[in-house]
């Protein structure tokens, strides 16, 4: 099972950015760690990430045929990007969209996912535990 | 590890009711194989359901003391039950909210959860693997 | 031919509950009076009354297997009870959504039905005479 | 006992007009049929049809003196002629809401009726049997 | 000078309609009365009605190289018929909107009105005395 | 016959503020011209100006027992003060809305007047006219 | 004087709820003071508390005939349920809404109160003494 | 292949029409210039233009069985017009909406058309042209 | 102890306005009836009245080191003063806010404070009444 | 005669994105179709394609001093890249938006272009031939 | 050059409201700073503040003839006041918006202002700073 | 004392791009003269420039240890981009927002800012000042 995880806007930052709110793990060790995490359960994880929203549609689009499934985690881009939206629909593999935080305990914008109807499911609030549910999803379903 | 798991409004008509939806697996089964799985992993699983609101809350308060954990699927009172949200709220044993279909991808008024605002997280979309997955973050935080 | 007629809250104050708008005929002669219809045109009437909206839940998933019919006047609960709409959808007995008062003519909430959408239809604003006209769908159809 | 039936927009398409929504039965069947069905239970029918919102206000009107009861099906004017809704206030005639389809089931702009208010009450959802439950009414009253 | 009255839909119903909002005076007296009012003041009448906003429309084009003025009482339309609208800006001759009734102190759907953003002003409340203070306008101007 | 003219906010700049939309005429003209067009018609008028809410709340205060109607042109204040609404209200004086703008062909937030449901009617667009309209009403009412 | 206090869903958990919310008195307490508070200034308490809707609803049904007021603390149904809103109208009892906390210093959703329509009145903010000041209100009237 | 073209309200204006948004073609010209466009490229063209809404539901309704194609400029209708909305889909003759104007670059409720979803597609801001862009498509598809 | 209390606008017409809403006594008796009422139950009791909301600014700020407590009615600047808002917050002196009227069983306008969330609470509904239960409240608190 | 295509988000994608919506020609077909059919009418056509909106922008940028025309289809970016309307409009270059499905039958989000309003007009439902309808359009102009 | 410093509403407090969002600073100590600042820059500073509306468009009009720029901090008006943007639009002396606090980053009602539209441009969240940017925008400009 | 500069969408258009909004200055021209400003007043000023979101994003996060002060003007995407919102939140360095032009006098849809909650304060419609308004604050600070 080859799994694709796409990070969006502003998770380079993670570590430093608000720590109250996405902890103080950095980037770098979350990225060791699932890839880590995948091998124990039998998946080989590969993780793409950018804060240009055109370069995450791109990853998606080359997804195709490379891979059993996405976990994306698409950053405030969740919120308003019908582009992410379309791209999700436009291949046939599956998705996961996965969030650090809770964000239905953040402000009013965060409440609303206009990318998690292409998905299968969402799971939000774990921190970065959220990623590896995912994995485990792909891996056992 | 203890975990209460709350099922809420219709959830007792899995199987029967819209099953392209809800998937084909009954209620009592859902539920034996939610108690095999936790032993599975380690924890003790109870299991609750009911159609009434505040049954739902009373099983909240019930927690208290003997649970480590809440997974709740409050059914179609996720989007309206302020009553629920309170409820979570007043208890110090911490919840999860899952769902069996990806609310995001249905009608608009199941987009908006009042009740995850008082959970750790939510996961949805993942059929009945959506409470294992819970029972996992449960286990291995 | 079976139908259970099933009445939500506050239906079972009728006469001394606003007259004015809900007339004066009290709830034990109601029920009465439609019983002895259903008997004239060829209908055996159940009635059940709960203010307890998961009552009325239960009410509904009960009918499957037993009843041709169900006839819902759910009052208030009418517009906001996903949960009612959501067992409606969960059974294969065909329901009417009936009204004593003629719910667009009054207050702005009352516009609303979140219950119909998971009826056949709805009957509105002729007292107690909806009811009457709703058993004639089910004998005559 | 003198009715006056008044099919608005659209309605004249009866057939061939999307079938799986609103019957096969054709306009002229229809007319014919309820005429006959007001024959048996003792009332005299007369039926207008236009697709002019005018015609309709027009049809209202001329009601005054003449008939006991108007059963009107605005098509869908129902949904924003203020015209119409003050045409049903002006006239001292009691007046019957109907509908072929459950408009409550259908986009979201037909859940709400800006006629229905000026009427004793609205039937929807019952095909062409909607048309009859709302002639035994005015017949039984 | 000569000034179109125009009386949009229910305004021939004048005199039995509400008779508490819209006063006892039928539609033939209001004619008339303005017809002799216009003559004691110097303007030429004409006055035409119509149920059918299209027929509105097509008096609003007429007017054109005829008459110095249109009065015009859309009625109900006041709050819909952007047709309306567009016909009184297709025009070159100036328009003023009256009412009979203070429609601010009505519905909140009467508070809004979508034609007479395209006249000179708006006279409302004043009864039939709303045209006799317009045609003194267009008179004195 | 006695009335009293209440002019708020800004209106004491006309003739300087905003030309092309008010005018030219200045405040004192204006005012000198009504006195004078009151006296013609058998009205004595007596003016007030202020731009502070209060005060204007306490000019309609003061007709009471001693003027036969309002003339009130509130400026800006038309469109979200409640305390002239409560105010006019709370008086037995009739009152009339005027405005020299046609309010429903400017911005948006000028559409709605939270006053005019107090008067007895509304007149704008006409200039300085609106005003002599109001008190031709009173006068030969 | 006899009056029925009713108190809502998650009251029951006031000491342990959210303490820099509701307070630390828990509600065998508070239930405690308020009848010996009752006796003092000469009323006769009953309390009943339910976390279900509708036995709220049936408490209110009950007062009729042998309580003199109702005070209702509903918690979050203030917010959404219509059923306690025509519970309220239902019965003759006069009923004065309260709630422990300041409703409009919190949450968006907890500013409006569907409830307080059907009450004589409303006292928010005040801690366990808006329950008292209900019933002097009661006592002195 | 037969089409035809049905324009809606004011288009017979055209030319002394607000010319600076519609262009100073008069709409005889415009028929006589679509009509001979057609037979240059392959279609007959018949045109009809009416200002009441139903008489253009009439039109559509005409079509069935005698034309390939409608091509439709409802004017004004087209933001409110549901009416012809449920008249376009209740024939199966394909349909294209036309515009000459750029709607979206105009007043917000030109932004929304309720019209266009039951055609094949939407054409509009060409001026005179986006007719002729229509036939085209009709002739070449 | 000392209370401020300050009445906001059109309160100096108490007993005159709307008497079947705000009741019969006039305001001086009011006045008199709490300065009484505060010394039975022990406290000074200043009272001040302004129709100009800047002047019930004003009085907030005065109130600092002199008064222990605040009662405030501000009339209709309840629903939109966010200047009143602001200066309750910029003091250190607790609030409380009051209205004669259920507000919440009045014009929709009427169901939303902008000023409570600066009080400790708010009492509505009791008539005069509503004053007296917030004296005692700071009394006895 | 010389234009630019541009071609937004996901639109490289065509033929395997939702064939159902969009069709089943590739990206590589389409553009070479547009190129030859460019050719036949007399017209250079060049077409980009990017995935990054900020890339779209610099496309625009640089059709200045170059191009008789822009065709662009943003895909998802029309409904909420306030950046592409800037950018349209900094341009001294006219541009159609073109659609190949009809965005107003498909979901809410679709019906509001923000960026038409910079375009001379839109063209949206006729598959690949709204391209081509475009070009003629500039051509023939 | 001389420039009008008016001060709205609550800013009298300055020092002792909310010193955590508007700093320490007490007002005479701000207007002496900003009157030795505009020395400093070669500007003569007036400076007005008051707590009613009304006397702040007193204050703006009386700017014209004297002075050569206004810098207004309107305070709470700043998010209703239609009276104030009125009369900033009535003068024709350049304006500046200013706000000690980030009103964008408080709550949702802050961040609109109706008062900006008028002004050249608006400065905010520097605290006092705010002012002497305006202040030295005027000289140097 | 160090000064990022980063101008978003369209900004490179400077000049040429709508002059009558944003002036005459080109973009290179303002660069040179922001760059040779900060010389005068004592800053280091570094500017970038990009269409893309994303690119944004990467020179708010290389801000981190090298700039003690962001300026950013983000274009249009000010109105959407909660990337660029949640950019600004992630690092340590203070920021300011500025727009060339008065952006709550132009579109609805420009006066909203979802960025400017992230940053210090906010400059807007004072044409390049606005950025040497910015600078001078982080200098003086």
């Amino acid at each position: 099972m080859k799994i694709l995880i796409i990070n969006g806007v502003n998770l380079n930052m993670l570590g430093s950015r608000e720590p109250n709110v996405y902890g103080k793990t950095d980037y770098a060790a979350l990225a060791a760690e699932l890839v880590k995490f995948g091998a124990e359960v039998g998946a080989t994880i590969d993780i793409k990430q950018s804060n240009i929203e055109g370069e995450l549609v791109n990853f998606i689009h080359s997804a195709v045929g490379t891979y059993d499934g996405i976990i994306i985690n698409p950053g405030a881009f969740t919120h308003y990007s019908y582009a992410l939206l379309d791209a999700l629909k436009a291949v046939d593999v599956p998705a996961i969209e996965v969030h650090i935080s809770n964000v239905h305990a953040r402000e009013e914008f965060r409440h609303k996912s206009v990318t998690a109807a292409a998905c299968v499911g969402q799971i939000c609030g774990f921190g970065t535990e959220s990623y590896k549910l995912a994995i485990r999803y792909f891996v056992e379903e």
